[in-house]
């Protein structure tokens, strides 16, 4: 296993972010939420958009998903068992007059707000895909099925959050695979191999290792041994510093996980495997800045490249 | 006053919505919160990357702003006393184990998990030009500063909620403007030019009439009021059906509130003007299937036009 290394100089995240925030390209309102600007958001915008491209060419569709996610959804997806430490819900305020009205006159209506508050109606999404099974729920799955999709998401994880490399609110790309298992394997290597590709595009060093999810221990416990004895999990980890490295992107096979939960069906009747492969915008943003420094005159042009699109006629083939 | 019409057939937004579901490129897991995928998708992508070009031609720069909004911010807006009606919050699940296993074991999660959550933290932005004015508090503005942002926006309307109509969450692109009291008249007219010029590219008929903001009742009436007899605000009506109208985008001059409330100055030390110009995203989408009728083939081309961009050197000279 090769070590995650970059043979040039390397930037903290603390002294890239630092450096952002004193050009004025980089604010945080709210702690794990954050803006860009200038010269930081037009490369944030080209690595999206290479990273787009990169889904964009073996998925045959895109989805544009709701800020929002159903409960409902969310338990046939066992997710309140699988990872309730994460989760962001949305509430709006009582449509009661008189609670509006108390509010409306505080002199401290910040303090009053969760008091005068409905009850939560929903799930801000903690990872895109969500919005994809749900869509899939009952039908048959005659040939690999491919969805892309990009979209705000929400874990909070306390006193971790850090800009850019750990946000509270981050945006994350995701390619959605339903098929075969074999297909889903297939898939999901592919994905490995095209990622590994734009690596090498960007100048970024960087390592696909085996991982697992941190699932709730008290209740999954044994989901996560089965996933690393399995190897159903890797991630991609970026070097984010001297001696620091982040997960950037995860290549996922749930074997027949969501097709059992959402009754999504292969042609003979049994369960459709699924993949996911998703990106996290934000962190290749800062591996990218860690790696080649905060000043726009030393990075590299980014040329946008489509590694997947010479397979997608045929997704069984296996990836070179 | 001309009439909001158009001559040609005319499809409701219940019939439009009703095709897109059948086709499968709308849905809406969440009342108030729609996906959309398939050429519907398409179509939405040419409508606000046409919108987004007609912003970017006047302002100088563009911003990506957080997902949430800090209370902070909202109470110096008096956002309170103003919309309460309106306003979504975030919040997350309590960190403590102990309630969190319990969730984790529910037989029904989402029925527990607004009695697990921490106090809401954070707002879900009503508007994306909140995220603008808190980043220039306490500076002075030398000469008109533009910028646009486009971002999801919460406003709760209740049973009001309609798909592509209504939407607690919808996208709003938005241009500020920052300066005189005359910059912003001169900013907030070029806006309605420029807008006009935008419908006839997109066959659309429309009308730009006085509007005021719907103020929470009992604590900004006057407000109101006054919008009104200044003439502060005016709204885009574009028709959405036989009988029915929407307001698709607005035109509004601020005068000297925001800048005051963020003590924003111009060179000789009086708070600045500013107004902004909002465009509803989906709404522009409903106009559009409900001129053009939900099939493809009748679609015309949409070539974004700049018309802005004419002005962009000399923005004090006024709008032809």
């Amino acid at each position: 296993m090769r070590p995650i290394s970059w043979n040039g100089p390397m930037w903290t995240a603390a002294e890239i972010v630092d450096r952002l925030r004193e050009r004025g390209e980089l604010w945080e309102p709210v702690r794990g939420a954050v803006g860009l600007r200038g010269e930081t958001l037009r490369l944030y915008e080209e690595l999206a958009a290479a990273i787009g491209t990169l889904t964009r060419s073996v998925a045959e569709e895109e989805w544009r998903v709701p800020a929002v996610l159903d409960f409902a959804s969310l338990a046939r997806a066992d997710y309140f068992a699988s990872f309730p430490q994460w989760l962001t819900v949305a509430s709006h305020l009582s449509s009661d007059p008189g609670r509006l009205e108390r509010l409306a006159r505080s002199a401290d209506p910040a303090g009053l707000v969760g008091a005068m508050s409905d009850p939560c109606e929903a799930a801000l999404p903690p990872a895109v895909c969500y919005h994809v099974y749900p869509r899939f729920a009952g039908q048959r799955v005659d040939s690999p099925t491919l969805v892309t999709v990009e979209g705000t998401c929400w874990r909070h994880e306390g006193k971790r959050l850090f800009p850019l490399e750990r946000g509270w609110a981050f945006t994350m790309r995701e390619v959605v695979c339903l098929g075969t298992r074999d297909a889903v394997e297939t898939f999901r290597r592919r994905g490995i191999a095209a990622t590994r590709a734009l690596l090498a595009t960007l100048g970024l060093g960087g390592e696909v290792l085996p991982a697992t999810d941190p699932f709730f221990a008290p209740t999954a416990r044994g989901r996560r041994i089965l996933q690393a004895l399995k190897g159903l999990k890797h991630e991609l980890r970026l070097p984010s510093g001297p001696a620091a490295d982040l997960a950037a992107a995860s290549f996922n096979h749930h074997e027949n996980f969501f097709g059992e939960a959402f009754k999504i069906r292969l042609p003979d009747g049994t369960p459709a495997a699924s993949g996911c492969v998703a990106f996290g915008l934000e962190r290749w943003l800062l591996a990218f800045l860690a790696t080649h420094g905060p000043d726009s005159a030393a990075w590299p042009s980014i040329f946008p490249d489509t590694p997947w699109k010479r397979t997608v006629s045929n997704p069984m083939e296996e990836a070179s």
